[in-house]
């Protein structure tokens, strides 16, 4: 970290506009990758690096880092957002019994689902969050992102990106301790800091440094509780998260993407007496930096402790669903 | 190949149903991973595969090998197959326009998909398919599959699991030229027998041995063609696909998945006179083998013959909806 | 009411089974409009049955009894029913916008939706309920609806039935007094049983005589409840309803169909130690009886109490799905 | 008709713009019912003239006007629109199987649906369509109709008004013989103008005469030959319909409504050289005439043939779907 990287960001809790607008001048990649560009901190991610990835390989181990997608999930309906309704158009009952039509006692069994793209383990795409009418690179939020889609920042354009090095920062488990707490979670309304994570890092170890082009997961253990708790306000009431004050990190450090185990990335309630999702209005508009959320890191960060090892090849790629301002996604960790 | 694997298929095309159980009673992998097996041929990647894939990554060039999803796709409504539906249920057109309510400049984008599991790029389930009444490792269709999804065989159940070694057969560009075609398409209607296979791999050179647990992509070239004319007959018409007679190939060779360019995996018309996709009455419920279809293979091959390199690591994983007999993959081939 | 028509159901609340099948014995149509009906008691509605409805209309005053279809509604994800989503694939602001590709200034907005057919205001159709395996009319539930839909009692087959004479029972206005109540709604877990509705009859007057043909409108006011406190349990929770004892009244009265403001027509919690919607499995498949739910009585209800005439035309037409279980309704009453 | 409604309109085919915003100017409706009017020429029906459609029902025959809504429709995908797709998400295989989990031998089977809104037979709302980027009543189309649905004139304003006197010109029976046609169908790309309308009405005598607050159904017999021949291309093909030369008709006749057998009610191809629908331009935003497509009249228009008689009382009831810009619709005559 250099200087620069350190400087810090004052929250005013009173005027979030005027933070939000203060720290959107200094911390913004537009133009970085020509007025063209349309995957922002995908960028990041070059060759090079898939190669490096790949070296992480050592045993073979895979992790899903998917929540499961069906009926029995977090949302509520906000803003028409639904669980995923997985129905069936052919079953085995049918193929038993011998009436599908086939011939030479061939049988089917076939399914639709309807979702929203955000429901559940996701990408944000970049056409998700505009700040103040302004989308990534500078276009005007009208101009990409029409009732036919996203006609510029699609999902689609990222679906070969995604390959690169993981690191897990289990915050939860690093930092419980310290704050008194033995089940590896971070309560609700925790914020995380750049020094949280910057402490996470030292004491989790060098697999642990963050560099350019890598995914970071940030392990709060809020999903950790959901599952045991229930999901209750999972889906968008209060919970751990990064904290506004990390955008200069998530600028310098130069990360291609950042995943939560949480439904929103950032700290909720947001650190503004009236706000919503701050930290989105940075991070995705200014810096182009691919969000994912509600994932589960729970298998992986449980072999993260015993090996000690918290970097991994990543690969999550998005479904390429043209014109899609996200999309649901089983992200793979490799060990 | 030993023996047992040259076995020949003799297809009797007036008795579909006697050659389809002569060749499952043969080829069939029931009960060889236990009786409550839900992975089967997925087993025969191990975490020694993984690390043998991973090593594949020389120069971190990456494929996606997903078609688009969106309306303007193959599908015809054939058993409610339509093609994905997307809608945005908010836009960059009212973020800047200032009508969503949002404090602070915040605006967002967001989404809903509907779409058949199967109707673009896709895995086919272990419970997609079954043989007379009868659905993978032997148990009744009717108990794996009903109107609530697969109950055993979900999709779900393989999220972690699709990481190994890929091979592209690109049987288009290689077998062409004898077929007198300097496209390196195969004409829909042509069977690939296992003998075909043997010679492309022969002409590829030693990168495309097949070997056990890998996943075989397998180019006719029929969606270039595709692409240049028109979707036309894509989804269900005539193809050149699979022989009936690989099926020996495809127990024998030990793969854990096999995938192509085309809508159904076999060639169509089926070789019987009146059939329905026999080879997938072999395949998934007999073999327990991962069905790729409508994948695109086309900027990988392009790199393949350029590079004379034909094998890569692939991690190809599905959606982890519940109960899915299917789901759409964004597949993945590194380099 | 005949002597035969005045039986008494008895109640063990202990044998659930043993006494609908006892009931079931005794209140059952099989038959009675022939082996091949798909009507139910639809058929109680006759040519001179719609004329004697029009001539029910002399004010010309109509009412709307059809709750909101939207996102805000009641489901909660029971068995995958969502509430409806509607999504625009097109918007004013494009045609404003000017984006929409068309010529000489036409703009068009365009819309979608997904939703459960008995999310919200509904008829049941005969399909949707079975009696130990067995559908209306005696025939085996699996010969009837299959994953591809009610083969024989889809909801299409009465899409140009629904025209009759309707009465208002207003059993909430009705009783609630000697309830101690004045709000003119019945509490959770009220069973109305056969006196109560002679009771609501007498206290109305002559034009709440219920004869062959009729649909009655049951209103218990739980629904005025809901919109005032929210929707609460109202999808599967304690309501007020119809006693399992009506189920001779059912039968007897031969009216076509029965609606209530309630999510489930009949009391809950159900009058059984262990059950689920026990009168139920009695009116559609051994009366054949037409169940509509979810309806809003409010603005009619109000209109009765001003003029004290509880009858008038009913239009309750269901969209012609093919093959469909039930179906959303816009019923309208005219006065 | 007076000498005003006798007006001509002139079709310049090379100045689409020119002609409708002339005819636009001349036939409009803004302010006739109030600023904050939603409801457009369904204000042409009142009380009194429910009261006149109800006096219609002579027989009690009724006449549900929907084509089936199911997955062999009419659409190809158009704008996202697709067919309906209906999935059950229980079935009676289930119920029978006994492995729903009910107690008492209880079963069920459920169904959802997946549909354009405009996808079969439909009502157009008054927010469907725009003129240079103005809704109904003079509103900028951004303002009335956003991603989150019609804010304005959503169809659910008009859930209690459809019920009035319908009147079937059935313009393919009457002029088909002066056409050559025995069939009873008008070929595609006739356009039905102000004479054709008055001489159908004189043919088919009296009962035909059109009044004020009147929802008028005109068949051309294209669903008719759609039925016997496939759908081809009903969906935004060639079609007879309705001129553009009828826009004062339309204005001066003061109905509240206009249906027909077509995709689109209007003549295709259009009558300028480069346009699309513009007499939907005139009617929706400019005249707030509602707009019926894709009726059935067939059977209705057969039974009118029989009796002479060609009105009849109309239910036509909107789903309740809030923010909607169409509905799918049930229409019902009542002889």
């Amino acid at each position: 970290m250099t200087a620069a990287e350190a400087e810090r960001v004052i929250i005013d809790p009173a005027d979030p506009l005027g933070t939000i607008s203060a720290v959107a001048d200094r911390h913004n990649n537009w133009g970085r990758w020509g007025q063209d560009d349309a995957l922002g901190t995908l960028n990041f991610i070059d060759e090079s690096k898939r190669v490096e990835a790949a070296a992480l390989v050592r045993n073979g181990r895979t992790f899903s880092l998917s929540q499961p997608f069906n009926t029995d999930g977090p949302q509520k309906g906000w803003r028409r957002r639904t669980n995923p309704v997985h129905t069936m158009t052919d079953t085995g009952m049918e193929a038993q019994h011998g009436n599908q039509g086939f011939p030479h006692g061939f049988g089917g069994a076939d399914d639709i689902i309807a979702m929203p793209l955000q429901c559940s383990t996701q990408w944000d795409g970049l056409g998700h969050i505009f700040d103040r009418g302004v989308a990534w690179n500078g276009r005007a939020a009208g101009e990409v992102v029409t009732s036919e889609g996203d006609q510029v920042t699609g999902i689609e354009t990222a679906a070969d990106r995604v390959v690169t090095r993981g690191v897990l920062l289990d915050v939860g488990r690093a930092l419980g301790p310290s704050l008194g707490r033995e089940d590896g979670e971070l309560p609700d309304g925790f914020a995380i800091t750049p020094e949280h994570l910057t402490r996470v890092i030292e004491l989790q170890g060098p697999s642990s440094q963050v560099r350019r082009g890598d995914i970071v997961l940030v392990r709060t253990g809020q999903y950790a509780r959901t599952r045991r708790e229930g999901w209750g306000e999972y889906a968008g009431g209060p919970a751990p998260g990064l904290s506004f004050t990390t955008a200069p990190w998530l600028h310098h450090s130069e990360i291609a993407g950042i995943a939560t185990d949480t439904w929103g990335f950032e700290v909720r309630p947001n650190e503004f007496e009236d706000a919503f999702q701050p930290l989105h209005q940075i991070a995705i508009p200014n810096l182009g930096l691919f969000l994912g959320e509600m994932w589960d890191p729970e298998a992986l960060a449980e072999d993260c402790a015993e090996d000690g090892r918290y970097d991994f090849m990543l690969v999550a790629a998005p479904l390429a669903i043209t014109g899609a301002v996200g999309s649901p996604v089983n992200p793979i960790a490799i060990k």
